[in-house]
C-alpha cells in the first residue's frame, strides 16, 4: 500500500461509499472550471454529508499532508475550485451538504449549509415572503459556500453590499480541523478580531466554509424598471447621483453599457429589440424596488423624478418598463452581453475597479489606450457604475483564433491590470483572484498588504494544505 | 545614557517639542482611564502630527523594543488605552492628528484622521447636509480612531451597524512600522483577505489605526419619536418587529427600560416627568428618522402604525414628542441612566449581549437568579433590544462602599459573564475586552477562536509591541 492509498482507504471508512470516489468518471466533471481555462487532477473527490465529517476528513489530511480543493459549485471566474495538474490533492467537494437549517421569518435570517444552491435559498426564503439580496449570473450553480468564499458581488452590491455584508454568522473548519462555529449571530459582540470577516473572501485558502447564517429582507413589494439613454458615462454617473437623490435608497441596481454592446446583443437574441427609438452612446438599466412598507407611489415618484431628470437635461431619452415581462425582456439585453461577446469569438475579461466617481473618466482613457496599442481589438465596458466595478474586455479583431487569449491576450491583460492599479483600483472586483490572477497580485499588490497576506495564511495554514496555489 | 534615554533622545528627534513630554503634569490626565479604575505609568506621551511621524515612531520603538499604547480620546470602557503600571511603556496619543482631511458630499464620504472627535466629525458632515449615522455618549471625546479600534456601538446600530459597518478605507501603522494603506474605497475589492476588517476592533493591538474614510447618509430631514408603555421585555420585541414590519427601515433607534430605572431617573433629574401617565414595567424609546426622499407622511405613518399596534393590543400606552424639545427631553432620561445609577452608589456594570430574539427571555431569568444569589443587590437591565444588548447592572445594598464592586462585585461579574455564556451571548457587546475583560475573554472565550486570535497577534505583532495585556 503507498503512502497515498492508506490515505484513501482511511478517508473512504470515515466518509463511507457515497462520500468518496476516484471513478474518473465521476471525477472528470469537476476537474476542468467552467470556463474551460484550468484543468487539474486530484487524488479523489471526497463529498463529506456533515461538518464533523469535514472536520474529520480535514484533520485526515492535515496527518498525511494531502493538499485540499475546496469546491462548491465550481463555477469560479477564477480557477479558484480546480486543482493543480499534479494530482496529489484531495477534491473537497461541499455540495452533499445542502440542507437550508433554518429560515426565520421573525429575525429576517435563514441559515444553511455550505452546498445550498443561491438559486434554492432564493426560492426558499421567498415562501416567507422574504428575500435574499443577492444575486448572479451563476445562481443555478454557485454555492453560498463558495459565494462567501470569494466575496461574491452583482449589481445589488449597490444598495446592499457583496456577500460579506449578507453573512450573520459563519461555521468553518480550519487547517487543523478544528471547527469555528460562530452560527447563532450576535448583532453585537466584540470580543477580539473578527475572524468572520478574516475567512469571508478568503477563497478556502484559510479554512473550509461549511455553514453560514445570512441576512433576508422582506419581499419586493413593487419594482419599476427603466432604460435610459444617456450621451456619456459621466452622464451616467450624474442620472446615477440625480437618482438617488431623488428616490433615495429604493434604486438598487444601476448597470451601464455602450450603443455597441446594446448592438451586439440585439444581433445576438431573437426578437430583441432596442428599449428606445435612437442610439445613445450609453445606456443606464435602472431597477428600484420598495417592500410593503414603502411601496406606496413608488412608480409616481420614479416617474417625477425621471420627468424633472429630462428638463434638467441629465438624459436624453428614457422609457419605464410597462409590465413585469418588459422589465425581464429589458433585464435579458443587460444578462446577455457576456453570451454575446462569446459568439462573436476569442477576447479577455477584466473584472476590474476604480474609485467610483472615477470611473467615467477611466473608461474614458483606458478604451482609446487600449485599443491603440493592439491595432484591431475593441475594448468594451460595461456593468456596475454605482460601484466603480467595470467587466472590461477586449475583443480580437474579427476571425482570430481562440488561442489569442492566452498569447497576445495576456500581454493585453497586464496592461490592462497595469493601467487600473495606476487609476488606483482592483484588478479583482468581484471574481477574486484564484490561480488566474495570483501572479498579477504578487506582481502589482500592495507589498505591505501582501506581506500581512502571507503571514496571516502562514499562521493558520502553516503546512499550506488549504487551496495552495490560489491567492497567494 | 541608560537604553530607554537614548530611545527617548531619538524620539524628541523625531517629533519634535509638541511631539513627545515626560512631563508628569503634562502626563497624568492621560495615565488614568476616564472611569477612574486602571492607573498606569508611561515613559513619555508621544504626540505625532503625521502619519509618517506615527510610522517612524512605531519604526523606533521596534528597534529598541518599547511597547506602544494608543490612545484616542482616552475614553475606553475597558481600560483598553491606559497602560500598565511598569512604566516602560511609550503613551502614543492620536489627538494631534486631527485634521477632516475631505468631506465629499457627492461620493457621501469623509476622510479623517484618527484624532477627530466624534462630535466634530457629526458637525463637519451638517454642513453639508449629511450625517455620520453612529453616536455615543463620549461623543464629546471619543476619536474615531478608538472608535474604530474598538467596532463602537450606539442605538443606531439597530439600523446602520456597527462603526464596521460605517468604515469605507483605513489607513494604520503596522508593529514593524509599514503604513497599510487603502482610504481610497474600492466599493468592490476582491484582492484576497480583507485586512481592514482585522484592523476594525482589534484594540491597538495588531496596528495603530491613523486615518480612516467613512461613509455618510443624507441628514436626517424628520423624526418622530415615541415613548411606549409595555407589560413586558417580550412584549417590546413584539412591538420592535411590528414596528419594523409596518414602518420598515426607517426605524432607527429602539431602547428599553424597566420601570424602576425610570423611576431612578425621575428622581435624579431636577424637573423630570415620566413621558406616561401610569406606571408601566417596561418602557420603550422609539426613533424614526427619514431623509428628504422619504420623509413625507412619516409622523402619519408612524401615528397609523401605533393605533394599529393599540388595537391589537401590542402596546399599554404611547405618546409621541410634540415638539423637538419633547423629543430632546425623552432622550435624557435615556441618556441619563447610567449618572442616575452612579448616584445611587456601588455597582458592577457588564455590556453583554446575547441571540436578539432570546433578549427578553434572558433578562427575565438573568434579574431573579442574580438577585436571589447575591441578597440585597438590585440587578437592572436596558438598553438595545434591537441589537440583543443589554446594559445588565448590579446596583448593591444601599449604603455599601465603592470598594465592594472590586470584592464581591467581582464575583458577581463571574457569574453574570458565566451565564450569558450558557446563553450563547458575549461577555462584551460594545465596549470591547481591553484589560478589564482580558482574563475572563480567556476563562471564557471560545478555545478555537482563541486560538486563530492568538496565531494572528503572533504573526502580525511577533514582538508583542503593540498595546500589550490587552485583549488577549
Amino acid at each position: 500500500m503507498t503512502a497515498s492509498d492508506t490515505f484513501l482507504a482511511q478517508a473512504a471508512a470515515l466518509l463511507g461509499p457515497r462520500g468518496l470516489t476516484s471513478d474518473p468518471d465521476l471525477m472528470t466533471p469537476w476537474l476542468t472550471d467552467w470556463r474551460g481555462r484550468f484543468t487539474g487532477r486530484a487524488l479523489a473527490l471526497a463529498s463529506p454529508a456533515s461538518t464533523e465529517e469535514v472536520a474529520g476528513l480535514v484533520k485526515l489530511c492535515a496527518a498525511h499532508g494531502v493538499p485540499i480543493v475546496p469546491q462548491g459549485g465550481n463555477s469560479s471566474m477564477s480557477g479558484g475550485a480546480t486543482p493543480d495538474e499534479e494530482g496529489g490533492s484531495l477534491l473537497l467537494s461541499l455540495r452533499r451538504m445542502n440542507a437550508i437549517r433554518e429560515v426565520d421569518g421573525e429575525g429576517r435570517k435563514a441559515t444553511c449549509e455550505a452546498g445550498v444552491v443561491l438559486q434554492t435559498l432564493h426560492e426558499a426564503v421567498a415562501e416567507a415572503e422574504l428575500r435574499f439580496p443577492l444575486t448572479l449570473g451563476g445562481k443555478g450553480t454557485a454555492t453560498i459556500g463558495g459565494l462567501i468564499s470569494t466575496n461574491a458581488g452583482g449589481g445589488q452590491v449597490l444598495r446592499h453590499g457583496s456577500m460579506r455584508a449578507q453573512v450573520l454568522g459563519i461555521e468553518a473548519v480550519l487547517a487543523d480541523g478544528s471547527v469555528f462555529s460562530q452560527l447563532t449571530p450576535l448583532k453585537k459582540d466584540n470580543r477580539g478580531f473578527d475572524l468572520k470577516q478574516l475567512l469571508i473572501g478568503s477563497e478556502g485558502t484559510l479554512g473550509v466554509v461549511t455553514a453560514a447564517t445570512l441576512r433576508l429582507l422582506p419581499a419586493v413589494a413593487d419594482r419599476v424598471v427603466i432604460w435610459a439613454g444617456l450621451p456619456s458615462l459621466k452622464a451616467a454617473r450624474a442620472l446615477l447621483l440625480y437618482c438617488e437623490d431623488a428616490i433615495g435608497e429604493a434604486v438598487e441596481q444601476f448597470e451601464v453599457m455602450p450603443q455597441s454592446c446594446l448592438e451586439a446583443v440585439i444581433a445576438y437574441l431573437p426578437d430583441a429589440r432596442a428599449p428606445l427609438a435612437e442610439p445613445h452612446a450609453w445606456h443606464a438599466l435602472i431597477e428600484v424596488v420598495a417592500d410593503r412598507t414603502s411601496a406606496d407611489g413608488l412608480r409616481e415618484r420614479c416617474e417625477t423624478a425621471m420627468a424633472e431628470a429630462f428638463e434638467r437635461a441629465l438624459v436624453e431619452d428614457a422609457t419605464f418598463a410597462a409590465s413585469e415581462a418588459q422589465a425581464e425582456a429589458f433585464w435579458l439585453l443587460r444578462e446577455s452581453i457576456a453570451p454575446a461577446e462569446r459568439a462573436r469569438g476569442a477576447a479577455v475579461q477584466h473584472d476590474i475597479s476604480v474609485p467610483v466617481e472615477r470611473m467615467p473618466e477611466f473608461v474614458e482613457a483606458a478604451v482609446p489606450e487600449i485599443e491603440a496599442a493592439w491595432p484591431g481589438t475593441e475594448a468594451i465596458a460595461f456593468g456596475h457604475l454605482g460601484d466603480g466595478n467595470v467587466h472590461f474586455h477586449v475583443i480580437a479583431p474579427a476571425g482570430t483564433a481562440m488561442s489569442w487569449a492566452a498569447g497576445q491576450g495576456k500581454e493585453i491583460s497586464h496592461q490592462v491590470h497595469d493601467l487600473v492599479t495606476r487609476w488606483g483600483g482592483s484588478i479583482s472586483a468581484e471574481h477574486g483572484i484564484g490561480q488566474l490572477k495570483r501572479d498579477e497580485l504578487a506582481r502589482l499588490g500592495d507589498p505591505v498588504a501582501l506581506d500581512i497576506m502571507r503571514r496571516v495564511k502562514a499562521a493558520l495554514d502553516p503546512a499550506g494544505l488549504l487551496n495552495p496555489g490560489k491567492l497567494i
